[in-house]
Parts: structure tokens; C-alpha cells; sequence
């Protein structure tokens, strides 16, 4: 940590300050420039969260110099982290393709959902059993049944599970049916449910916050390595901001970023990005150009008659046409499909 | 829900439209204009809300006209709600304030934190004891423990509690100690737990979420509305923006404009809004001149030794100066404190 | 400037960085942390604000400690600054208010409206002559024709005169006509037009600009100050956020901040930050609540006919109404209208 | 545009809504729905754009159901503009990349510069010779020095030049020496400036402005073209979000939207938009595969000595590599380098 002083602060004023850290057993680098002193903290890192130095006459500021995190740091292990899935593996040379509809509305549209994705080349099929909703009224999910088409459809197609789980107390039930746990936008700073996560031994989708830094991500990450679970793939889905012709504004810098600074496996979802079915094809590329690890994407056998995010699903002919096209892309970066 | 078709839009693709609004039950009304068509929805709202018609040829967009939320709406209820808690009532002409450290540390901080912000004249005394913190190794709060030094607090001074209840699990707990539940922010869209305070009979403060529009924080509030509880009070915390100065940007238009279209009380929250202490007396200020009902504010006996917030948090001293204040405030708005 | 190396960066890696910044003639501080080094560097600000660190290896990355503007801040100068305006003091104890309507339409409409606002008790007439528009097709101003009557509304009621100025081409006109030049938000950081007003002798209304940062906000008044003229009055009129609710997010937190880190004025724009005239009411309050120095608000003889910002303009009954209110609020704080 | 009443509107507020319309010659289709009354407004455009109903009693709220920009839509032109710059098209199926140092910054610097993106296979030089600085006291440009360099190291290489005008006094100078016009994101809304390029005969580089929707960046571009310049081609780099991370939030979904509802040719700015250089290849890579039309990226003989924007430039070894891989990209997406 490093703290600013004013540039009128008094010898008595920076004396404080260096007494104060001495006395909770940090250490104090005094820099006396030509127009003001800046004190460089070194010591215990929880000690010096802890610390604070702004109500402190003659102070600035105080500015963090190092990210809370570690485990998930890639200066913490430097090779990439492939996560296994029942043979699929993330996050190395293969591009991994999860579909399907938003949410799972019966048993004849999750079935035909599978067997179109399944055809297209997925490896992954995705569908919500319990839908968390902006309003009280709209559909919530078909809930444990839901989970059971789910399961129904992986034995038919030989296509693996993830859904989302919405709370600690359903993580053994979605567990049972599910592949891989996701852990949804609204939940990414749920900490009760990362720990109950961090706990269990499923891979775990972690989908960025809406309006989350790339530093609180990564620290929701973290939540859930320190309990033990190594195996988590982030997810990219939009943030907010301004735009409004957009559900979101993909951030696919936060892709590359996070592949700098971190071991762990990135994917993207294209559909809840944009919000509109004609974006996920040319989001679905960039995304891999930008090099994601794999696409989360919603499909629906008939998008206009769909109980939830019609808008942004693509019909199984785009789907099909989708794939091809990001099949290329990942061959000119090295990898495939 | 209003449809704009496209300029070059065919009769063929304005009727299928139509007939797909008619199959399903909603009634359309078409304008032919001089530049394009645009065809009026009428029916059931859940209806509409899943009706989608962006994957129709020939649909530009269509427009959502009326908010999804009832029970928390003006319209719907035009006096104001007065929550009572026990004996406390805030929404009405008593300007009411929550006082008290971010996190409960020890017995002898609440302690003496709670008699200080007594005799400054607060009603209620806050103060954390489950603590979702965004690092998994900052300090998590005393739980329990944290709640019986609350009540004890309350039975030394008589000062009324709230406290933030972060999982459907410890609801029980927190509500056999506290007056009043609060829901955070990052907990705003945790629908489970909203349902669940919806069917609990303890006064609920929601927190806005750090980038809840004002449509999808009254949505938030209509959960806990639909499930029985109509004892919701708002709380705008302040919300995430480009500027880094402070915290977060405090929104108190949202305040005004929630006042206008709900009848539901709002507080604010200027220290966790701003992040520096400095700026909670002149925020909070704004705050009952702009309206609001009351204030929640973080006092702490040693700023610079609190284990969390200690950047945003009043001494004792600055506390009983700020009551001063906002008791001529309040004058000037015609309330009292 | 504080420079973060990796957690394995070598001492070859750390002495490339030492001999750099003494190459250019900067001082380095190295301290070697327990888990990683941290330079701080030391020298003449221009040549620190020219180098770039980022590229070599070993470095995580750089930050800066201090701030760019010099003449705008407090730590430059103690005492506020009080702007005259022909008797007319902004920044002092009285509270400033600049009334008008969005555009000049009509002589009428502005002699009108110039005598309404001034009975009401305002000591400025805001109007536009030169209107910014996003659309090219919407009513662009009267220009010059627009600037004679509000210099002839000057004369019938006393009332001094401020105006948008939108090029370095229309200063001298507009200085002729005016008594203060606006800078809207739009041109904020237009440099051109800043370093000429700040040639000028007329006092500046600087606007923040909509997405700018407090920071640059500071910055772009600097440009004015740095030229000769001290005589600048900011005015915050909201930012830029995700709410769609109001036209833009009013930050009066940030006029707090100014007035902690700088000594010029500051006015708020409760209209344009609003967008919505019932909004306009609490709004003015609170800014004067937190310490705002006065307020530029939208007037309009007939709101339903206004060319151009209708939506947000106060009626002369309801700006009537207002005045009083903010009499009320001025004198809570200890100012005066 | 949709009027929407408060669901308790009576008759009279409906009638005087209606009647308002009616006098200024616009129709009103009036749907009384089960819950509210919805009145639809036909007519003419301007009329409606400066109709202010949002003042009426019982009103809730207006809806703009159209856009206000024409010529740049793909409703009014279905094919693409394909620009011409002495011979070099952009929008067509050749990818187009401009790269350079940041600002000229000297004769060697500048021409080394040419030699080393001529050879690695741009077709555009870019460089600032007028630089727009956050703060007065930075690196403000060579001017027309600068131009003259630029103009030689065409000579010198065959590429084209590009640069930024930066007010409407320097356009005759800027357009002696350069092929293609800059406008800045900080000038996106300089309307005057807009309104001089429109009238020139140069192709315009339009940058989206750094907070700046879709809509209001192809309001930008129709100024231009309603002045009779149609050879605008639209550049996005990075707007303004909370994320703190990247410079600015790079959004590529833009790109996308542009191309479904525009005519008009879009390229990409990676070196702003991230601000880091260790992103610029991931993200021109998504750019080229998300449908961009090119690239502008910031190349530096020695990015450690650069006088502004060091951070974001590649090295001359970097761009040549990035080449390579656009290459692969561009073939991916059936386009050629």
C-alpha cells in the first residue's frame, strides 16, 4: 500500500502515520519529494487490508498496490488450468461448445434441443431448471423435473449436463443430475453459495457479475478454489453499461485480459451479451479469435415460442451454420473444434 | 408491447404477426404511418412479457410500455406505506436514522458504538455480523455471536436493530435478534432469499443493487411484496459508474423518482455511496432535502482501527455534529427528525 | 509513480527499470517486498508523465500517485474562489440561481420568460442561441438574432446574461452579447475552445462533460486557468450511467469532492441531469444541501410548446415555487438566496 | 412515437393530450387497454421530435418509436458504402490496416516508423500531428511540422495518411497534407466540426465518442453526411465503463450492430480501447472475425521512449506478427489482408 500525503502535511502529521503502522506491526518507507511524501507500507498483507490511514490528518489518499487474490493468480501457477469433465477437457487446444434452450420448458423441447445441438457438433447442453427472474411472474423453471429431462437428455445423446444452481440448499440435488454446476451472473458475489460450491467436487461455471470488475471475478473465483475446488471455468456474459441497443456489452477484452493474468479456462456467452439472436454469430467468432476457451450459447427448437430469452436464441439451422463458421476461426488460432 | 416493423416490411410479414399475436390470445392493433407499420399489442401481460417476435421477418424491435412490477406501484396503492417497527415508523413525517459500525467486532465497540449514536439521537443501531466480504480472506463477521452483543445493545439503550441476513439458512437466527432485515446489495436478485423475507414477518431494508436500474430494484421489492410481506423499505446505496473518485456514484434521483412512482418508504446509505467520510455529511444532507425518509450511516468509535469500511466511517464526534445538521434540514423540508 | 513488478521478475529485470528512469533523469526507490518489488519514482512530473514502464519485462504495472492540474486545486490555493459578475459574487455565501429556457425561440418567448424568472428571484437568464443537437434535424438555435435578445431581456430586467459559446469562431460575439460564457458538457474536453476562453476575459460556466471523470473535469478547467483566466465556475449536470430511468445520473458527490480538492465554484443543472421537471424540485434542493454554489434551471412560459428540452423545463408557477423551497435549504446551511 | 397514460387518467386528460396533437397536425390512435390507454402519434418527424407531452396532466411517459438519423441507415441504403481512398477501398472485402506511432513526434521517428508498417503490410499511416491532451501540460502535437512529415513518409512509402483535425480552422491545412480525415471521440459531438468535414470532399475516420450509444455515434455520422460528404467511415475504440482493468471497454457487439443497421464501413481501434499492448493482438483479431472492416493500431519504433501512449503501442516485431495472424483471420471470414 502506498499512502499519499498532502503536500502541506507536517513532520508531526507523517510522524503519525508511521507510528501508527509501527504499532500494528507494518513497516513504513518514507519518500520525501519536492512537493510532497509518500509512505510505501510494507508487511502482513491482512494487516494492511485492514488498515486504514484516510481518517488520519495530512492524508491523502491511500492507494493498493497488489490484487487480493492468489490461487487463480497465473503468477501463482503459471500453466493453464484444463478442467476435465467426464473426458471433455477445457481450457486446452479443443474449442468447447455448450447449447441449448434458456430455460428447460418440457420434456418433447429439451429432448429435440439435445438431439439438434448434439448434431451441430456441441459437446455441452446447457438449460435452466431453475431460472432466476428479473419479475415474480415470469416463468421460474421447471425445477427437479426439469433437472430429470436434463439428465434423460444426456443418456440419449451422450452430451454433458450443466445448469444453473441457485442456492446451497439445491447443490445436492443439482448436483446428481448435473455435469457441472454454473453459478449465475446474479450470484457471482453469493459467497454463501462459492463456499458450498468450493465444497463440492462438480466443476463450476462461474458467470461474471454484471457490473463486476475483472478483480472482483477473479476474487469470486478464488472464494471457491480456497475451499478446495480447483475446477472453474469463467464466464464471460456482457456487462453493463450505457448502451442500450445491446442486453449488454460483451467485454471480450476481459477474455484476453483474464487469460493473462490468470490459470483458469474463460468461455462465452454471446446470447446473454447481446441479447439479440443476429450477434451471437459474429460475437460466437470473436469471442474465439479473442481466444476463449469455448461458447455457452442458446438454441431453441422455435425461438419465437420460447418461455424465456426468445429473442437471443438461435434456430438449429443457424446453430448449425454457427458451428461450421467457428470451426475455421478456431483453426486459423491454432485450434479446433 | 408496441412491434416496429421494418421500412420495406411486406403485408405478408405485417399479417404473419398478426397471426401469431392472434394464435396465442393478444389482440393487434396495426398504424400503417407514412414511413412504416407499427402494430400495438393488447392482452395478458404474462402473455406478452413471453411473446417474442424479434425472430419474425420483417420486426425491427418491439417495445415493452408498462413496468412488470404491480404491488409496489403508485398506481396500484396511491398513500404512502408507513412501516411501523416497533413503534418506529419511517415513511412518514419523522426523519429516521441507522447508526452504528459496518461490522459488529467486539462487545465493547458495539457497546460503546451503540450508546454513542444514541445520545447523537439515532433510532436504530446497524451493524454487521455476517459480512460478505469480496475477498474470501478479509474479515467474514462474528455471526451469532455478532447478533447477541446486537440485542444486547438494544437491550442497554433501546435502540432498534438491523442487520443483514445473507442466506435463506440463517433467516431464523437473524430474525429471533433483529427488529429489522436487511437484503445487500449484492444480494438484490437473490430471488430464494427475497421470497423467503417475503414470507418472513420482520421489516425488510433492500438494499438497491450496485447496477439495479430503479425498474429492476421495485421488481426486487415486488418479490418480497408478492410473497405477503409488505413491510419493505428502500435503501439507495449508491450504484457503479465510470468515476473512481468515490465508492460508488449515490443516485438520489432515484430517490425522487421512487417517491413519484412507489409508495413504498426510501432511505440512503451515504457512507457505503461514497466511501469517504469526508462526504457523508454533505450527502446526507442532500439525501432529506431530496426527500428521503431516513439515512443509514457508519459510526465507529475508532475510524482507524475498524476491521472493515474504516475510509467511510463517522467518529462519534462527526455523528453528533451531522444529527445537528439534518435536523435543519428536516425543518426546511417541513419533517422533523 | 509507483512501478509494480511481477512476483518473479529478476534482479535484471528490476536494474533494466532502475537504469531507464535514471537514464531520463529520474530518481528510483527500490523497496524489496516479501513477496514482490516495488519501485517509486521520483522527479520532474512532465518527464515521469512521458515514461512508460509497461513494456519492460518484469513489470506488472504503473501507477500514478498524484494528480495532473495544479492551478484548480486547494492544495494550490486555500481560500476559495468568488467570482464577480458584474456585482453579482458565485462561490461566496449567496446562493446563484441562472433561469431560462433550454433555447432563444423568440423575442417573446424570451422577454417572457426573462421577467418571470427575474420576479421569481433569479439573478441570471440562461438561454441558448447556439444549440448542440445529436440530430442534425433538430432546431439548431437563433444564433446571433438569439444573442441580441437576451442581451435586450438584460436590459428590461437587470438580470445578467449566460450563454453556450460551441466554437473559437463565435467567442467574440458571444462575449459581446453575454456577461458569462457556458462551455456545454459536449465540448468539455474540446481544447481548442477551452484555451481560447481562457484567453478571454469573460468569466466561464464549465459543464462536466457526460462521461467525464472528476479528474478530467479538473483537468479541462485547468486549461483555462493555464491561459490567464481564473474566473471559472463549474456545474455538474450528470453523468453518464446504465439508469435509463432519468436522462442522465445526477453526481452531487461530486460537487462535494470539488469542493474538498479544488476552490472554484461549483453549480448544479438539476434539467439536463434529470431530464423530468418533477424531479427538478428535489433535486435543486439537495444540491444546495451539499453545497453547491447555486443552480442553472430550465424555464419555460409553456413547456408543451418548447422547441427543445420540454420534458424537463419548469413551468414559472412551478420555478416559483422552487425558489422559495431553495430559500428554505440555503438558510440550513447558512447561506442566503 | 407511443404516449403512455397513468392507468387512472380520466377522459378530459385523454381528450387534451389528443387535442394537443391535433393542433400542431399530428394524429392520434387512441388504444384503451384493459389497464391504461396507450395513444400512438402519426405525422411528420420534426413535428413530433419537438412535441413535449411528458407536461400533461395523467400522462406517464413518450416512447420514441423511430430513429432520428436516415441517410446512414441500411433502411434507406441496403448495399454498403464502400470508400475510396486513392485507390485503397475500405468496406469491401479487403481488410485495411492503419498503423503508426501515437503522435509524430519527429522526422526519424516518423519516416522509421513508415519503413517499418509499410514493410510489415499496412496501407495506411497513421500519427497525430494535433494531439487533444487530458492535461495542458502534456505532449500537445508538432502541427503542421508534423503534417509535413507525414505527407514525406507517404512520399517516402506509398501509404495513405491519416490524421486527426481537431477544429475547423486546421481543416483546409489538415486536408493539404492528409488522406483521410480523423474526427476524435472527444469531438464525436462537435457539431461544428462535423458540419466543416461534411462540406469537405475528404473520406472522414469518425471515432465513436467515449460514452457515446450507437445511436448517437450514427447521428454523428448522418451531420457529415447530410452535408453532402457520404465517404464516412465509423471507428470504434472503447467506450467508457466501470471497468477500470482495460482503458476502455472495447465493444466489439457494436461493430456488429453498426454493420445490421448502417451501410456504412466500421473499423476498430485496439491500441485505445485496451490501453494495454499485450491486448492488441487477441482483440484485432476478434475485431477482423466479429465483421470489422480494418484495423488503426499504434505502432512505435521504441514504445518506452514514446511521448504519449506508450503503453498501447506494439513494437515493430509485435504489428509484424499481428499481420500474420489478421491474415489467418481475415481468410477465416472469406476477406483478404
Amino acid at each position: 500500500m502506498i499512502i499519499v500525503m498532502n503536500s502541506r502535511a507536517t513532520d508531526k502529521e507523517i510522524d503519525l502515520v508511521v507510528e501508527r503502522l509501527t504499532t500494528v506491526g507494518l513497516k513504513a518507507h518514507v519518500s520525501r519529494g519536492a512537493s510532497r511524501t509518500i509512505i510505501g507500507v510494507i508487511g502482513d498483507k491482512k494487516q494492511i487490508t485492514n488498515f486504514n490511514v484516510e481518517t488520519l490528518p495530512g492524508v491523502v489518499k491511500s492507494i493498493a498496490v497488489t490484487d487480493d487474490y492468489k490461487l487463480v493468480s497465473r503468477e501463482f501457477q503459471e500453466e493453464d488450468t484444463i478442467v476435465d469433465v467426464g473426458g471433455i477437457t477445457i481450457g486446452g487446444n479443443q474449442v468447447v461448445v455448450m447449447a441449448g434452450p434458456c430455460a428447460v420448458e418440457s420434456r418433447e423441447q429439451l429432448l429435440m434441443a439435445a438431439d439438434m445441438v448434439k448434431k451441430a457438433g456441441a459437446q455441452f447442453l446447457r438449460g435452466g431448471a431453475y431460472k432466476p427472474r428479473t419479475s415474480p411472474y415470469a416463468f421460474q423453471g421447471l425445477e427437479e423435473e426439469g433437472l430429470k429431462f436434463l439428465a434423460e437428455a444426456r443418456d440419449a445423446t451422450g452430451l454433458k449436463v450443466v445448469t444453473e444452481v441457485i442456492d446451497v440448499e439445491s447443490i445436492p440435488v443439482v448436483s446428481h443430475y448435473a455435469d457441472m454446476l454454473q453459478i449465475g451472473s446474479r450470484n457471482m458475489q453469493n459467497y454463501q453459495l462459492l463456499k458450498a460450491v468450493g465444497r463440492n467436487n462438480k466443476p463450476v461455471l462461474l458467470k461474471r457479475g454484471l457490473s463486476a470488475t475483472i478483480n472482483e471475478w477473479l476474487n469470486a473465483a478464488e472464494y471457491i478454489l480456497s475451499e478446495g475446488n480447483p475446477n472453474v471455468i469463467l464466464c464471460e456474459r456482457g456487462i453493463r453499461t450505457f448502451e442500450t441497443y445491446t442486453r449488454n456489452t460483451l467485454d471480450l477484452s476481459a477474455v484476453a485480459a483474464v487469460k493473462n493474468i490468470s490459470h483458469l479456462p474463460v468461455i462465452v456467452d454471446p446470447s446473454h451479451a447481446t441479447g439479440i439472436w443476429r450477434l451471437v454469430q459474429p460475437m460466437s467468432k470473436a469471442a474465439i479469435a479473442a481466444g476463449a476457451d469455448g461458447l455457452i450459447v442458446e438454441v431453441h427448437p422455435d425461438p419465437a415460442q420460447a418461455l424465456s430469452d426468445g429473442k437471443q436464441s438461435l434456430t438449429p439451422e443457424n446453430f448449425t451454420t454457427l458451428m461450421g463458421e467457428i470451426g475455421s476461426i478456431a483453426a486459423a488460432v491454432g485450434k479446433r473444434l
